[in-house]
């Protein structure tokens, strides 16, 4: 028997207007419990939203999209590229899809473009819930990249956050380093700023150093501009830190041109690393110490998982894949 | 009366698969002659291709393609962020095609791509010929970016690219230097290298300067490495360059690098300046001196021009608009 919204409001003694702004992800006019009650509705009576849409859904159209939240970042920028080149080889077009973080675009690529588009859909979310993702029931398949949404009963790639952030923070250790810095620490609705943290802290703590607060400083949108802003915070304390790590590339980037411009030596007097390795920092001056994650892994597994799942060819249950990185040390940081 | 292929393959006396390869684009069994046979042939009975997916047509769909050559090059993710902010203002959503320059990746966002799911495209294409553009009728409205196609009977909207250069130059001239070389420089489907080449030689020769061939470098896919490798050969001369100008960016911040770790100065021995005004040079050491398109102009033009087209509030002749640039001197030629 299939379950309508109207039975889900029988059953909950709340309104159909109310059940379907649960279920289309419309907080904004719905308290917490009536959400949660809802929610478990929705479960015990086993309803699949947009049964509809299952019933047009048509043969494959060989079109795969890669939804990323931000197109200033060459670190999704080099991802994409080779997931297209992985989708290419496995007979797929790749449509890109620009979300800038926000919730609506992304909910969009999973359910709002035209059900016979696309066959699959690889994200990097950084704005949805989990009920989002286990509420979508088009039947089209989703592979989670990044470190959001665990749990989310779908195939997810990412690489251990802690271990890179540990893995940079030892390598500044190693060279005697002592008064550390991390920029991009901050609460936001990604988990990597925290993974990155505790990485950052467990390497400091093991080595029995103090975590300094004043040298924990936000990233904003982890971009060259929030790199440099807060780069221009550290050497303004009575003592700056004599190494930075940087939860990415970008705000390494824009550290070193603040330390460029000053009279501090790099990586002599402040040495700097950061996490992604972006073709850019390879040609920085100095060149940008950073941590590599496999991106070409990344993107065969994601690519490989999906069209599996699109195929049919795989029906276990989702994994959750941890992809290699490895330290690239250059001249910010060996000089 | 409509016509069909059957009635220009009677028409020209060759066969339907030859007259299916021309309009189809797949030149690689049709001789030159009989390609020029068969477009004139379909220009004289007004042949339109596709009425079968003109029927099929839907209403608007509110998506748009852009699609852009080069994921590794940040012009056209600053292009596209723009591209994507302008069209959210007007409701479209905006999904990016990343060509790699290939020729049927090109023609799949035109045709391909299912009939229903897009009102439009902004193409800056790298492969296509002129025919690719005159022989859509998918009645999809195109608008291009760039510098190819012209004459292709759709909007289109550029920078000066020769005026680009030709300003570069004389900005290296007006700082004294004299022996000035030029990176990118290379025969190609793109007229972007000759156009800026003129503009480049119309500087030197104003000032009196003769063009010396050993000073100018091709740039294969205009990527950091190639002028890295550029900037090598230039400073392997008996006489090296005392200024380049790259044209573009990554190219010019390739020669960068390989200038930062020679013995060379920059700008004091060799100045170095770029075209796109990418935020990667904004943040470069030195700064790079750069040409910045107005790649918000581009984009509100391309968007709105695009959107009055679907709409049918624009239907004049195509229009072909020049957008703005301006000259941003940095360290890398100030010092």
């Amino acid at each position: 028997m299939t379950v309508h919204l109207k039975d889900i409001a029988a059953y909950t003694g709340v309104s159909i207007k109310t059940v379907s702004n649960v279920v289309n992800g419309n907080y904004e006019h719905v308290g917490p419990k009536t959400r949660t009650l809802v929610l478990e509705a929705i479960k015990k009576l086993n309803y699949k939203p947009n049964v509809a849409a299952r019933h047009l859904r048509k043969a494959p159209v060989g079109v795969l999209a890669y939804a990323f939240p931000d197109l200033a970042n060459p670190y999704f920028a080099e991802v994409g590229e080779a997931i297209v080149a992985v989708a290419n080889q496995q007979g797929y077009t790749v449509l890109l899809d620009f979300t800038s973080a926000q919730r609506d675009k992304e909910l969009n690529v999973l359910t709002g473009l035209q059900p016979h588009l696309l066959d699959g859909v690889i994200l990097d979310s950084h704005a949805l819930d989990l009920e989002d993702i286990v509420l979508n029931d088009t039947q089209r398949p989703i592979v989670l990249l990044g470190e959001r949404l665990f749990g989310a009963s779908v195939d997810h790639i990412l690489i251990d956050n802690v271990a890179a952030s540990y893995t940079a923070t030892k390598h500044l250790l190693s060279l005697g380093k002592r008064r550390i810095a991390a920029i991009g620490v901050q609460q936001c609705r990604s988990e990597a700023p925290s993974l990155r943290l505790q990485g950052f802290i467990q390497a400091l703590t093991e080595e029995g150093l103090a975590v300094d607060e004043a040298l924990l400083l936000e990233g904003g949108l982890w971009h060259r501009a929030d790199g440099a802003a807060a780069m221009r915070r550290l050497l303004s304390l009575d003592e700056p830190p004599d190494a930075v790590c940087c939860f990415n590339d970008l705000m390494a980037l824009g550290a070193l041109s603040v330390l460029n411009e000053s009279s501090y030596r790099v990586p002599g007097d402040i040495a700097i690393i950061g996490i992604d390795d972006i073709e850019d920092g390879r040609y920085a001056n100095p060149a940008l110490s950073t941590i590599a994650p496999d991106k070409h892994e990344i993107a065969r597994l994601a690519v490989t998982l999906l069209v599996e799942r699109i195929k049919g060819t795989r029906n276990g249950p989702p994994e959750c894949i941890k992809a290699p990185f490895r330290l690239c040390p250059r001249a910010s940081t060996l000089g």
